[in-house]
């Protein structure tokens, strides 16, 4: 059992130097995965055992097939700022009303905050209900901000205010002459460090139960997001990117300890696969999994499944709404992903001389 | 939704133009992903469509990205030799008389005959006491056969007397000085069609709940393991290769319309992990998922969870037992892959711009 564990520190630590090697071309801290807030001596410990390794060429022999299974080889989990924190689920009620959908979300979120979360979740698309006809009518120009982005400004008011971060659900964003469903991460300075735009579109059709084509209306995004906060390394992924097991992976191997999705399953495909994706996710990448959906509303164009989640990396289910309005708190603790990563040493025993998953954006960075 | 359907058609003949496309330098029957008993005019058919498409360029050119997502580009969903059959899971007692293991496994195959079982999936290790103590004293050496491998020798002959599929569970092999935990198929004519070698070992360590290192004495696999047969294209895993998404999206990419995976799960992680990853890889990859665990016996050194299951392409449990000893029989019908594929197109909306799945074997193989 000791052997086990020890073992797993020995490849961690090989891992974090073949990271490195793998970083030699260019500093790490151009490298677009790596956000700016990242400690600085993290960086410098790492880079100078970059520069002044006597081993290197001994670690790049040594390199196990497993770490070839992600390409490039993934990243090893980061220190997070903390290990312990809570995180607040807001299953809000959506309304036609956008400047009621502004002011109720800024409510739940200081009621989270006042319950002690320090990382908001919101429902994917809060502010406009979720149709192809009310996606241009809501939309808002994010990156002009201020009037031109009322839901965002909220957004970045409130997290400063209440120096938290927000992972801020959706909302319908315009950009030039497109349409996207988008997620904005707020710092707890109030600054947008992250904006997710979907990137796989919901263009489903079960007959007589359930079609939807976002992509009448909408673009998909055209890069993952992750984003390292005052509350870890976070991946995003808006609703129906939880369906591409692919998106998870790559997240897991950029040293994602968290990853948020917003989401507004529906009531054919929410007990069918809603919680079984997020379990699955958070069981396969051995990372916390959390989501937030709209409240369900029987009258709604779009019925929401509801049954905002936090998933633990066994796949545990930890914390869940059911589908009405609810604020529900529950606490995340990374030192749990070391613990499980020893248990079950995934990263050491996957096939790289099988199977190999690339990160193409990843890749091409270098 | 006429279109939706339409459309996937269309993408699905792409995929097969594809496919033969990306064969061109060497005939698919040399190809060692498509087994000997895919029937002669399908190849032919496919082959010469291969040979005298006056449309090869304008296919090549609308190439969608999503089938980047895969490399090489998935095959299409073969058509299978029998739509709907039955398939049984023998969930058996073993003990440490090998002899009667053997009678008792032949008279479970017979009984899921009897019932109508067209396909029967044993456990891991059903010839032996789960241990590695064990794996040497009970291991077989396949390849030589006959006496030296009683337990092969059996299913060979109840395949060929019931005339049917028999994926048959697990057995310690022995192959020269090496260890293997490996399964066998048996054709409806009695032939052994594929051996897989249990690729991914069971080495893991959960402080005070379960450790076990397969790889004291075994060695793994070296191939992914997909294999043609009357019921359908099958991919192979054993246990805790389910755990290893990758095994089972490239075996989705193969064609497979099945995995079986034969396992043990123990009394940690099979409340845990067994059904939600049995029913993960359904989901993700829409296809049939079936499991074969021993019975429970609680004074044995390795207790077993048990929960045989056959979970369909949505990631719904079909049929499960529970601990006991029980063979139950359940209908397969793979014309709901296409349906559910349909619905949820996932092999179209795959991102082959942001990541990749490479099948490295069958990538080498071209």
């Amino acid at each position: 059992m000791k052997s086990a564990v020890s073992s797993l520190v020995r490849s961690n630590n090989s891992l974090i130097s073949r990271t490195l090697l793998y970083h030699s071309s260019k500093p790490i801290s151009q490298s677009p995965f790596f956000l700016s807030n990242i400690p600085k001596n993290l960086f410098n410990q790492r880079y100078q055992k970059l520069q002044f390794s006597p081993n290197s060429t001994s670690i790049m022999a040594s390199l196990s097939k497993s770490e070839q299974a992600r390409e490039p080889p993934a990243l090893p989990l980061p220190s997070p700022p903390l290990t312990k924190f809570k995180i607040g689920l807001c299953q809000l009620s959506v309304t036609p009303d956008k400047e009621r959908n502004i002011k109720h979300v800024r409510k739940a979120i200081e009621e989270a905050a006042q319950k002690g979360a320090q990382l908001v979740l919101l429902p994917e698309i809060w502010n406009s209900p979720y149709s192809n006809d009310s996606f241009p009518v809501y939309a808002e120009d994010i990156n002009a901000g201020g009037d031109a982005s009322p839901s965002t400004a909220m957004l970045s008011e409130v997290a400063s205010r209440l120096k938290i971060t927000i992972v801020g659900g959706s909302i319908p964003e315009r950009c030039g002459d497109k349409l996207y469903n988008t997620c904005c991460v707020f710092g707890t300075d109030g600054k947008l460090k992250a904006k997710h735009r979907k990137i796989h579109l919901f263009d489903i059709d079960i007959p007589g139960k359930i079609t939807f084509m976002e992509s009448k209306t909408l673009t998909a995004g055209e890069t993952p997001t992750v984003v390292d906060t005052d509350v870890g390394r976070i991946g995003i992924g808006i609703c129906y990117d939880i369906r591409f097991t692919e998106l998870a992976m790559i997240y897991a191997a950029r040293g994602a300890h968290l990853i948020c999705y917003p989401g507004a399953f529906n009531m054919t495909t929410g007990p069918l696969h809603w919680e079984l994706s997020q379990r699955a996710r958070a069981m396969d990448n051995q990372l916390y999994v959390a989501t937030c959906s709209p409240a369900r509303d029987p009258g709604a164009g779009y019925v929401a499944w509801g049954h905002s989640t936090l998933v633990g990396p066994f796949g545990e289910v930890l914390a869940s709404t059911e589908h009405e309005e609810d604020i529900i708190i529950a606490e995340i603790d990374y030192s749990i992903l070391e613990q499980r990563r020893a248990s079950l040493p995934f990263t050491k025993q996957r096939r790289g001389d099988l199977y190999k998953l690339v990160d193409i954006q990843r890749l091409n960075s270098h």
